[in-house]
């Protein structure tokens, strides 16, 4: 059965009709229905008559909102809105907000909701390494977590790996400050004894332990666990020092004739190495945990990476991304259980 | 008065007489007294006769211990400990310990012990930036931190940015995952609401606010706050992107002749830029709020770094930083106060 996608299109920097653009790109290479949300006018401009892409008028855009749950909960009305409540209704299978991070957790948490047995829903983002990306899970959803909830990113990132990036046995680490499990914050430690006692001979799930900040960018791991916090300041030192090095260099081929004839021959094959690990090849950051997948890729993106997006979004839904971690969890007995069940497990009445 | 620096020399990647060679170019730089803790002979080979260089003989080394306060505790006779026991009995002013960050934590607390005040000691490390260097504090020395201890960073830092780097009025901030300061955990919350009441009109440093990792590189903040698990893996991911940037670089131009002349052209350049940011330029981690202080440059670091390593140490010490951290704490009521007085002014009894 061909997916539905409904897409956000209001906090694309390129605005939405790049959006549209990328939509028309994923329809011509993919079996997907896309519901567009924005600025009509715009919108039909790009997609006007092209099969399996539909547009609702929704011009209101909180995507910059500084509040982002009060923003969701006072404009029912916003585009992201409208595109979290498709699916909600079941008019969509899954969606695709560019560039809202944010409002996208609220909105989902409001609208779809937890899944069941989730404690908290994750961003797993997919970094792009000389290599195969490297999916790094909480990268800001959840600043403080527990170790039962990190312990669900890192099944939550195995499955998103397996079913949409394509890696038949994942490799998960925890990151640390010290390969041995006995480094880190007394939480780390708790999480590292509690993934490994459930990855242990696991059929498709490999547990590699501890891995430090260098491994990112080594390919050590295909997902690696870490809280929110630590997540989203790994994720932004990345962004600085890839720019430090990169406008380094460039200033470097500029400084004077000798060089610029050097970094003038030199160009095609750095192009080749900057589009090898491209960010917008992997689509975006993907929210997981809850009812439905959710995909927010960056608002800097170009049509491409929205285009990517909406493909991999109906990838993650066909492959069952969400049955899978339920299943997943379920077979090493992490699922949260309603608080009665917990009680009556641990001798205490239930109430 | 001449500045004497106590040296452990058999941490070194590339051995003890390359740390003496570093010893050698310090004495010729600056007014010191150098005495090298390693294996006499070999370090008498590199600085026999060169006035003000003293040599101790203590073969052993534990800097790669696997558990360094264990080690530090069952090696009374290690390189390590004998350097460092030169401080805390008075025959030397500071210490410098080449490539062993966990011995040097160990050693510094059991033998120079905390200064006054101080809740826990903290690895700053300057990092080499595009500008000048911006001071990363914590790195490591404590995994798990307290929002007193944090503030208390702050000042350690700035105090170090202010001997040591020369930076007249330090831009002091705190690590976080947004700019606001309602972003990060709990305790970044605190902290920031802290050291913001505490640096409002200060005299000499400079308030800056949350920033986020990007800004790291970006030269935004000459001292970062935060504690030693965040450090500690900021770091190393700086390390590992960095690496990665560069080896991208270097394949890209190796990949064909046309690609292969435009690298020749281009490194006369590269390697301006790659020496503009040396990581031993600034000497190494500097261990503060012990009472005196210490320099750990890092191991696969050659006598240039070893060099600056005992210059700054000297420069640290004569600046008096341990006691700028005193004086700055008192004033605004940082310092850590005896139990029994903080007791007394909550109102409970003193015991």
């Amino acid at each position: 059965m061909t997916v539905t996608v409904a897409v956000d299109t209001t906090g694309a920097d390129l605005g939405p009709a790049e959006v549209a653009e990328g939509a028309k790109l994923a329809a011509s290479r993919a079996d997907v229905r896309i519901v567009l949300f924005g600025p009509a006018a715009e919108l039909r401009a790009v997609v006007d008559g092209v099969p399996g892409i539909g547009v609702v008028d929704a011009p209101l855009s909180i995507a910059k909102a500084p509040d982002p749950a009060l923003a969701v909960r006072q404009n029912p009305d916003a585009s992201i809105v409208r595109a979290i409540r498709a699916v909600s209704a079941g008019d969509a299978d899954t969606f695709v907000v560019a560039g809202a991070t944010g409002p996208a957790l609220a909105a989902g948490l409001m609208n779809v909701r937890r899944a069941k047995g989730i404690h908290r829903p994750a961003l797993a983002l997919p970094l792009p390494t000389l290599g195969d990306p490297v999916t790094l899970v909480d990268v800001g959803a959840n600043v403080e977590a527990r170790p039962d909830h990190l312990v669900q990113f890192g099944f939550m990132g195995a499955a998103l790996a397996r079913t949409v990036l394509g890696v038949r046995r994942p490799r998960v680490a925890l990151l640390s400050n010290g390969e041995e499990p006995t480094k880190g914050t007394a939480d780390v430690v708790e999480v590292h004894r509690l993934l490994r006692d459930r990855l242990a001979g696991h059929p498709h799930i490999e547990w590699v332990g501890n891995v430090e900040g260098n491994d990112i960018a080594s390919g050590r791991a295909d997902v690696i666990v870490t809280d929110g916090f630590t997540g989203n300041v790994t994720l932004k030192v990345m962004e600085g020092v890839s720019q430090a090095v990169v406008s380094g260099v460039r200033q470097a081929a500029t400084s004077n004739p000798r060089s610029m004839l050097g970094g003038l021959l030199l160009k095609p094959s750095l192009n080749r190495f900057k589009s090898s690990i491209d960010p917008e090849a992997s689509g975006g950051a993907y929210l997981l945990g809850l009812r439905s997948l959710g995909v927010v890729p960056h608002g800097r993106f170009s049509r491409e990476g929205f285009a990517r997006a909406i493909v991999l979004a109906a990838q993650g839904h066909e492959g069952r991304v969400t049955d899978l971690i339920h299943a997943d969890l379920e077979a090493v007995g992490a699922l949260r259980r309603p608080p009665a069940a917990a009680a009556r497990d641990a001798g205490a009445p239930a109430v």
